[in-house]
């Protein structure tokens, strides 16, 4: 079962996360007690909550050679891992976010310790560029030999790059009007933040340090991106039409806060000039009724369906692409069984 | 003369930087009209302006040791003006300054181009985090020796780190009431971010990769941290009493910026019950009056003379470690000079 293997590494890479924020304490403690507190403030929003599922794809790449994992590629999984935590810090500032995983994110941290907004912004953005520099700083002191850091190392700044850019866009589309933006520009989005981030990196990455010829990084990236795709796609219809007592978030959710995702362009695409008109006016409001009108348009006009089958496509396209790869039977039961797991999960 | 070494250098570091941001433009033109935007704003802000302080303290480092740089150092001296202009993005969000060089800030380029504050602000810090990143793509594929590039990245991220928790007492003091800021607590920041990131982190590296013994590096560290102090000590003096028409700034404007710095903190701890009521009623005001009083108060305390003598001591001390320096004389001579100029500037 893919959980069990997930149930096997993450204490594993949160023992690394652990030991390294500790590592840091006594730095940082020279600094006073704002460093202190910025350091308390990262460790606990980077280790308690999340699933680790870029570690544990980049072990799983790693595996899918034939290689154990030691000391020094555990220490890579927990980099991976703060390099997520930077990208959550710094999102979470721009899209204004007070909670994630349940719990305060770091800019509402450093308000609720009592500074003005404009300060607590300041703060968190430092501590997203402490958490970068950790997350380098990690892979420089791992232990690897210097070709396998040198790999990590470009393909983390890489996908830092490609995110970043794939960030501004997420910051841009929602200040454009809904038809000026087409559902080809949100799959670049989710090309880049989700699949080539959050899936490609990590797996390829770690099937590359291990050794995996060409043929299989290649089948593994085409995994990746797919799946990586279906992973938003579900996101977002979960976003819209989950259940609120598994998702934590009310019903129509996405439609409130305006986002642009495949299924509301998909319906606007789709839809009739007043199906148009309704998207235009109820996205980004408050109006219970208009969010339900929308919601109706996105069924109505096929998107939900269409989105439906789009990531069920995917993960079959996914899947297939394995077959070319040379991995572990394991390892290749374990992304299939992930792979599943995107599109089904309720939250 | 220590102006014709920067003469020389300048043109050759900015031709790196063009070279680079070039190269990037294909990559991010793939993901919109608003990365080519951030990447030209990114370039211009980075280029145009500034003197390449800390590029050429690392070339000078290099060549104390009897080197030529050749392409791939001038890369990694392209590198470290990289690091520099990422966290002048960062800082300029923070401080909300709107003009840098004469120049709108990245985030002020972002608002003028239409976008809202908090917009310009998100993409101005993802702007940062691309920054960053470059600068770390740019030592990676420098063409450097491993063993050489591990130095300079170790030490680059180690800088980044420090500035961090710099930056974040930058941010907190201010925050704090005047009394409870000790002219201690200052210099600890004078230390980070400008002793070690502006002088020690650029000329110690250039040096240890050219080869430099352990002695010379020491000596280059205690030249670098105390001149780095004396030049944001001679900063503070002009932030008060500079000439408005060759600073560019008004009279007195570090008081009603409500800065902590080293004269204020000092006029402080010296002045009568009397003169610590004004420090407390004007600093960070707009009232012209009391901003003339606190000036007062700096000058009748002593701590403006007290300021310039340390400044000068400093700068006397940098000197005096270079002697157990084993470094060339043509850049013996230039480190001399170059501490004497930054007390003695203007502007």
């Amino acid at each position: 079962m893919w959980k069990d293997f997930v149930m096997k590494w993450k204490p594993k890479v949160d023992e690394k996360l652990v030991e390294f924020f500790k590592g840091k304490e006594d730095l940082a403690s020279r600094f006073k007690d704002i460093n202190e507190r910025a350091l308390s403030f990262a460790e606990d929003f980077t280790v308690s909550g999340g699933k680790r599922v870029r570690p544990i794809l980049f072990l799983a790449g790693y595996i899918s050679q034939g290689k154990e994992p030691d000391d020094s590629i555990l220490k890579v999984a927990a980099a991976i891992e703060l390099i997520h935590s930077f990208l959550l810090i710094h999102d979470d500032i721009m899209d204004k976010d007070e909670v994630r995983r349940g719990k305060p994110t770091v800019w509402k941290r450093f308000e609720n310790a009592g500074f003005d907004r404009h300060t607590a912004y300041s703060m968190a953005i430092t501590t997203g560029d402490l958490v970068y520099t950790y997350a380098l700083q990690l892979v420089l002191e791992s232990g690897l030999p210097w070709e396998m850091r040198e790999v990590v190392l470009r393909n983390m700044l890489r996908t830092v790059e490609d995110t970043g850019y794939g960030q501004n866009l997420d910051v841009y589309f929602p200040t454009k009007p809904v038809e000026e933006v087409s559902p080809e520009d949100v799959m670049l989005v989710y090309k880049q933040k989700t699949g080539y981030y959050t899936i490609v990196f990590p797996l390829t990455t770690g099937a590359e340090i291990a050794g995996a010829d060409k043929g299989t990084l290649e089948a593994l990236s085409d995994y990746g991106l797919k799946v990586g795709i279906a992973f938003q796609v579900h996101d977002d219809i979960l976003g819209v039409f989950g259940d609120p007592e598994k998702t934590g978030k009310p019903v129509g959710n996405d439609i409130r806060e305006g986002k642009r995702t495949i299924l509301v362009l998909e319906a606007y695409r789709r839809g009739s000039p007043e199906d148009k008109e309704i998207i235009r006016r109820y996205l980004g409001t408050d109006d219970e009724e208009g969010i339900k009108k929308v919601m109706e348009v996105i069924e109505r006009t096929g998107a939900l369906d269409y989105a439906k089958e789009l990531e069920r496509n995917l993960v079959e396209e996914g899947k297939k692409a394995l077959e070319k790869a040379k991995i572990s039977e394991e390892i290749r039961t374990f992304l299939k069984e992930f792979a599943d797991y995107l599109i089904t999960r309720e939250k």
